[in-house]
């Protein structure tokens, strides 16, 4: 007798053999897929305690969100279109710096979640200040997490005194550590151009104490290869080298200006890649040289990045603009294709978060992260090649199901756990505490009724 | 009394002084905008047959998909990340010979309509062959469009005899001049090296004398520059030009490959442009150079392209990908904002198609094609600017009603008047003949149960 059956759709396995099973099922126990069948319609299927008619649909592992900044919805649509230190100086490190409170963050980020389980995405990989209150909500919510507490070299929510940085981020590891089967802890030292040498050192060595994952944006920019050129001599990626960072439980994150060299490091120290194309799209920075990871053999996740500069948290699109972006940079619609973007949503993405013998794909002995797509969706009609379905049709709308661990946390497009309004009710709250209704230079209002007489006829 | 009042939402008029009406009603009489009023919350609201409350949500233009081939849902997915002429030459093409037959081109079209409704575009601008019975099906399905009859130098679907394409198309002018409120006729000369330089003189006259919108791919690939520059020692817009083609009511679709030559030939004939950034990227045409066609005056819309080379019809994140891809292009965060993207895909496109006096924008005395977003949906959530969020991140999922020529055509997230499984299984049937479910090419299809014995234990 089985926990949870899922039957009658599409399988997308994402396993090494790139296997599809039609008219499948998929069987789960204490939370990890024990069975997979398929094509045997002439069998009767076995017994389980709750059962999901996937209906025709596809069957495929929950999508994982390997760089997100979970708490900054409070910040989507708060400034778009500025030039980047504009954006960063005068609207979003205020907002910070006033509105990132324990329960703002813990409010923001239990609807970040929201809005990822009913997008399908099952697991992400966050750094954030406040991150104690990011575990707890996507503890609540039921999500799969590597969490990382940020670590800077000035004051930041939270830790006034720059010098406590990483006693705060020790501490989160030592918390988080075997606390919830959901969350794994890590550190997020915020980039090479924000964190001095000592300090990326002393967090590498606590990650490689505690065995977890260091996280860092790295070679986003042009300008941050000029800085840290001019500051150190060096490339960032090469930097963070020379000091000794780099291996397969590091994760550099944007990696978009990368040249040939620093591509080989990445790829000798095993050192995983977030690709963020939307974000680095949205803010002109550049792209990511995609196809030399892979050719390289790196392991290279995707990201949605934080929602002040994307502004959506949907990984459907971020699959999508992956394949689309690289086929444009290429001059080729035959590079990246659907399948390469789909693995890096997914097994990938797991790998280079660490989550790779655990979660990314749909084989037995693996943990029950599954999502359903709903056949009956005009967008997935018709269907003649799943993969190409999910990469270039799917949206985070065409998600019916979302399973995490083996429990349904979405079902029918509704969180089984969670009121939205509750959810929303407090964010909403903070939101407008930032930029009150009224406010004059409040974006996008425009002016009342102007003669004030109630309806304009006609 | 009014036939329908909207009521409680944040109101994005894209008008020309880009009004945003905060606690907004607008009423609609006889299928046109009558009356809109804000921020008068202590007045009763005005009496109506039939009243929807916005709860808060955006009320906006529906959106006008500037470019599409409906009938192509029909290959949606069944050849992708291929060479252009394999994909053209092996897939696409000898599909159109076998598939597009009146009854399958009325069902395809039918179902692409209700994507596009369910997805918030209420107009769009058709081109294909036995564009009679997409006629039929966008009439019944009640969108708003301009269609074009498709015109080639080759025999196409329903037209074997190539000389008999300009005489079909004059006689589907004809048929659907004065016919139906909802439908413009046009005609649709595939691109300058499908069509000789006679063929495109007749179309157009034929266009003119009948005062209808003449539609052309143009300047899509390097390889069509080249191709056009060695045939006919011009590049394609000039070309255009020099035939005499050029001129308000001719439409640009692509125009990837403009030089500044070109860029102001376009601009001093008043022709229009269409956009479609999804497509371009997915088979690598190249980025058009958006930016100098806005800072000439040139009117651009935004189009998904069709099915087979998107694959969704998804005008939310044409927007979304449309700022992305030129804040990338430029380096500069600041290139083509929200409110850029925002107009491309309503008043601009509206007028790019011809419709820029009834459709578009939100105000009195034009037609009544509105669309609601839903405000409880977590991806708006918290809104300061709802241009913004319809841009960057909102999708098509975040549509709750659709208003087409004041009828309703979705109510909380529903067809009105359709049932979509009627409408999916034509096209299922389709499909299934286009590539047998068991046919050993078929793609994604792994293998089936390996031992044959069932249940894979753990």
């Amino acid at each position: 007798m089985y926990d949870l059956l899922i039957h009658g759709g599409t399988v997308v396995t994402v396993d090494s053999a790139d296997t599809v099973l039609t008219e499948a099922w998929l069987a789960v126990k204490n939370g990890v897929i024990a069975a997979l069948g398929a094509g045997r319609q002439d069998k009767p299927l076995p017994a389980a305690a709750d059962t999901i008619d996937a209906c025709g649909g596809i069957v495929m592992p929950g999508l994982v969100n390997a760089h997100s900044h979970l708490p900054m919805i409070l910040f989507r649509g708060l400034a778009d279109d500025l030039p980047l230190m504009t954006w960063l100086n005068d609207h979003i490190f205020p907002a910070e710096a006033a509105f990132v409170t324990p329960d703002n963050v813990h409010a923001a980020a239990r609807l970040a979640c929201a809005e990822l389980l009913l997008g399908g995405v099952t697991a992400c990989c966050d750094g954030y200040f406040r991150e104690e209150q990011v575990a707890a909500a996507v503890n609540e919510m039921g999500l799969r997490a590597v969490l990382g507490q940020g670590v800077v070299d000035f004051p930041a929510p939270g830790v006034d005194d720059p010098s406590r940085h990483l006693t705060v981020a020790q501490d989160f590891i030592d918390r988080w550590t075997d606390r919830s089967p959901l969350i794994t802890p890590s550190i997020f030292c915020h980039a090479p151009y924000t964190c001095g040498p000592e300090t990326l050192r002393q967090a590498k060595a606590i990650a490689r104490a505690a065995g977890v994952l260091f996280q860092i944006h790295a070679a986003e920019t042009r300008d941050e290869v000029r800085r840290i050129q001019y500051l150190y001599g060096r490339s960032p990626v090469s930097h963070l080298d020379h000091l000794g960072l780099l291996d397969p439980a590091t994760l550099l994150v944007h990696a978009v200006w990368m040249d040939a060299e620093d591509i080989a490091r990445a790829a000798d120290t095993g050192a995983g890649i977030v690709h963020c194309p939307e974000s680095n799209m949205k803010l002109g920075a550049g792209i990511a040289p995609l196809p030399r990871f892979l050719e390289s053999g790196l392991t290279v996740g995707l990201g949605t990045d934080g929602c002040a500069s994307n502004n959506n948290q949907d990984l459907f699109r971020e699959m999508d603009m992956t394949a689309k972006l690289h086929k444009l940079a290429a001059g080729d619609p035959t590079a990246v294709p659907a399948a390469t973007a789909l693995k890096m949503a997914t097994i990938e993405g797991a790998r280079a978060i660490g989550l790779g013998d655990i979660a990314g794909s749909l084989e037995v002995g693996k943990r029950a992260d599954i999502i359903i797509l709903d056949s009956r969706h005009p967008r997935l009609r018709p269907m003649f090649n799943p993969v190409s379905q999910v990469v270039y049709a799917a949206g985070a709308d065409c998600v019916r199901d979302t399973i995490v661990d083996g429990q349904v946390r979405v079902r029918a497009r509704k969180l089984v756990e969670w009121d939205l309004e509750t959810l929303m009710k407090p964010v909403e709250t903070v939101a407008r505490a930032i930029l009150p209704p009224n406010r004059a230079d409040r974006p996008g209002i425009g002016a009342p009724d102007p003669d004030g007489d109630g309806p304009h006829a006609t």
